[in-house]
């Protein structure tokens, strides 16, 4: 249930307005279980519409879904190097099963490019079965020892392709495409403005050759990795035999990519566009974009006040709004709008008995602005031409935000004094793993990425005074 | 790859019969994990479609899903005395995370009554907050030792439907509803006509007062459980202390009920309507609804008949209907005949050059008759009416191969002679469990359910000879 307590001021502590957000607006909880958490239903509704947005791209672009074991045997995990370094720290084992232990013990899944390799090197026989466009919606595991909800938990929801190439040209080119669907979706869909470019060799995808990614900037100057997809080269292929009959008869390994995206989306949702009065949501990605709040204070106004309420949100879902009405006797409509813009609808409907008499409506948009009143008539179709408005203009604050806060530091002083504020900060590197390294122990900054076509260095390296090889983009992170 | 080697005949080995059409049809595979299978895209796709439909049913009746941890610390499955009986033996236990020994071993969900009853304690307060209408779509796992493809496996895909209601009365309803949408969605989607009615308490899930499902009758006479319903009365209420304060003020236990249905389902369809040439499937479940082969022998008449083919898809597709296009060159159109015959595409459509010359091409069913010359002007109208009277069609011969096989048994000696031949057989029986038991150890026959409204005895029982409590129905299974 909602209650009116305020929720903690975002200037005053972010993190505890981040958790007020979540909780407050029951997107999701804390579990009994450590570091897991439980997707509430307004929390999975936005899931749901990113799953939907996200497999039609992916289906658009010739990918199928499937379904692997969520189990792996350990002995998988340890066929290619530097991905058993990477992912078995993290791993949950299972050595029990059927009330007996194991021969070998299993861990779950903290991604699927083992097993996946395994089932591929059954299937591919010739270059004819090539490529192979696979995607798998499941739940994943990574224990965390420092978890936040959505952001950063021991389990959770994603996606994950996994593909398989002739060439490693096509390869590359299916790692940028999905790149670019993943920079398309999150503009798109969830009014979040990215940065596209290369991951350094130390932020890399254990077990791949190049990872991309996808950057966004939170409200509170930290950037949030929103996606990646990685190239595997022939590394996974190797692990795992997968070869096929060549162009040419002879036998060649294939060449592999994945690339996923998880329920953290939810989280950079939250931070990224929400503000005191609680949660701010993209009406596209929105489970429900308007509220209507029937307002009475007699009796007997209630039932002509109501019925007109039904006639809007039935105009409403025929236009494929997805549209609530709130007709609770026992609170009050001030308590009402609370609850609602807590919650993030981004449009609500107010109507009252006068409102009734004169045929119109009022509305009044999440992201603030004046009331505005409309004719009942065209009510439905002001309502979608404003959902769109609010889309693009949390866009376009988002990108007002991170261009404000993004900057080029000229020395390691100013760079020091910058990533004090926040934001991404553009500096020259000298491209070795020593100097990120550095960077990271003195200021707590990462190199986000090298950005694509902006990562020309133009000085010698910051920190260094050796030749400058890359102009990196850095940040605070989640 | 599609080969063609012929499938094992049904009537020769019918578990046979049943993995050559899963393997070959691309539907599922076996993985490397013992127990656990793969979920092809073909195989996926089919349980995407049953997702998608009951998805909708689910909500138009007012549920919203949700997503709760798939570990569950040990001591929450040893709270209801019944329900860890019935499970524990099948859980597969998580002992190491992050590198180091747990305090406490976690259980992966066989199902998740006892978390989400955590969770609803910590959610409901009032009689208004009430009834909590949940469900989960996700992956579950039963340690199993003898499995098969789709039907048993140790992970499976699932729903589960969690509620919490303030009235036993309103929970036997919700009970009985979800049971109703199963039945239909069986009927209407899946072409299987299924009984129902009420388990025996040996048969009951661990921890329900009372278990109803749906049975349907697969083609060698064997009956496979298809979805169940089950009343929770307070048990996990009151061991996981579910109170809400009711409308008299008072504090008191809520009502639960849990509802699911799996990817056996996937299994249940192959079995139930497929032929020795491979996989049936309804048109309204199908992935793929019609295939379009474009046939040439010269060269120069590729390009018009394939041009008029994807004219044709394109127009299937306008439609509403998932077309396919088979154009390859390096197959001859019988073997490409065979290939989505033994895929289970509904209607193949063929089309050479003196059909484009004669503005028309051929309508072929799967499941059989002559094949049908129709106007390409007039091509999707047709196919749209073919598509469903086969899928009427389906329904209405399994529903007569289940009446061919449903008998009563007026002795134990003719129930044992009439087993044999396998189907639905109802007898009295004396309500004992000691009497299932020997019946089942002596011909390996399960009751079924008591069907409802179908099961007053009609004499003593067929085994015992004593008062007659019930006409069971009782069949083999799987």
């Amino acid at each position: 249930m909602a209650d009116d307590r305020k929720i903690t001021r975002r200037d005053e502590d972010y993190s505890g307005w981040y958790q007020d957000i979540v909780l407050r607006a029951a997107l999701g909880d804390y579990s009994p279980v450590k570091g897991c958490m439980v997707f509430r239903p307004r929390g999975y509704a936005i899931w749901e519409k990113i799953q939907a947005d996200l497999d039609r791209r992916f289906k658009e672009t010739g990918h199928q879904n499937a379904y692997f074991p969520l189990l792996i045997p350990e002995s998988f995990m340890r066929k290619e190097a530097e991905h058993v370094k990477g992912f078995a720290p993290e791993c949950a084992v299972v050595t029990h099963g059927g009330g007996a232990l194991l021969e070998e013990p299993l861990m779950i899944r903290p991604t699927s490019e083992t097993i996946i390799g395994y089932m591929f090197a059954k299937w591919v026989e010739s270059y004819r079965d090539l490529p192979l466009l696979i995607n798998q919606w499941c739940n994943v595991l990574r224990w965390e020892m420092r978890t936040r909800l959505f952001l950063r938990t021991t389990e959770f929801l994603w996606q994950e392709g996994h593909t398989l190439h002739e060439t490693h040209a096509e390869a590359k080119e299916e790692v940028l495409r999905m790149l670019g669907v993943y920079k398309a979706f999150a503009e798109e869909m969830l009014a979040l403005p990215v940065i596209q470019g290369r991951k350094t060799d130390s932020e890399r995808f254990a077990g791949a050759l190049e990872t991309l990614c996808i950057e966004a900037l939170m409200q509170d100057g930290k950037a949030l990795q929103s996606g990646t997809s990685h190239d595997l080269g022939q590394n996974f292929a190797k692990a795992f035999d997968i070869e096929f009959t060549g162009r040419d008869g002879g036998r060649q390994h294939g060449w592999s990519t994945s690339w996923g995206v998880s329920t953290r989306l939810i989280g950079a949702l939250v931070m990224a566009h929400s503000d005191d009065q609680g949660l701010v949501l993209p009406p596209r990605i929105a489970p429900e974009q308007v509220v209507i709040v029937p307002i009475w204070k007699k009796d007997e106004e209630k039932p002509p006040v109501c019925e007109e309420a039904r006639r809007l949100q039935a105009a409403f879902k025929e236009r494929g709004l997805a549209a609530l009405l709130d007709d609770r006797d026992q609170f009050k409509p001030g308590y009402k709008f609370n609850e609602w813009e807590l919650r993030g609808v981004p449009v609500r409907v107010e109507i009252g008995p006068r409102d009734v008499a004169s045929r119109q409506c009022v509305l009044k948009r999440r992201t603030g602005g004046d009331k505005e009143a409309v004719p009942l008539l065209g009510a439905a179709a002001r309502v979608v031409e404003v959902l769109e408005e609010i889309q693009q203009q949390l866009y376009a604050r988002a990108l007002a935000l991170r261009e404000a806060n993004t900057h080029v530091a000229s020395s390691y002083g100013e760079f020091k004094e910058l990533i004090e504020q926040g934001g991404f900060i553009r500096a020259n590197w000298d491209g070795t793993a020593e100097t990120e390294e550095k960077v990271k122990n003195e200021t707590k900054a990462t190199i986000r990425c090298l950005e694509d076509g902006r990562s020309d260095p133009t000085g010698p390296c910051m920190v260094s005074g050796r030749e400058g090889k890359f102009l990196a983009t850095f940040a605070r992170a989640y």
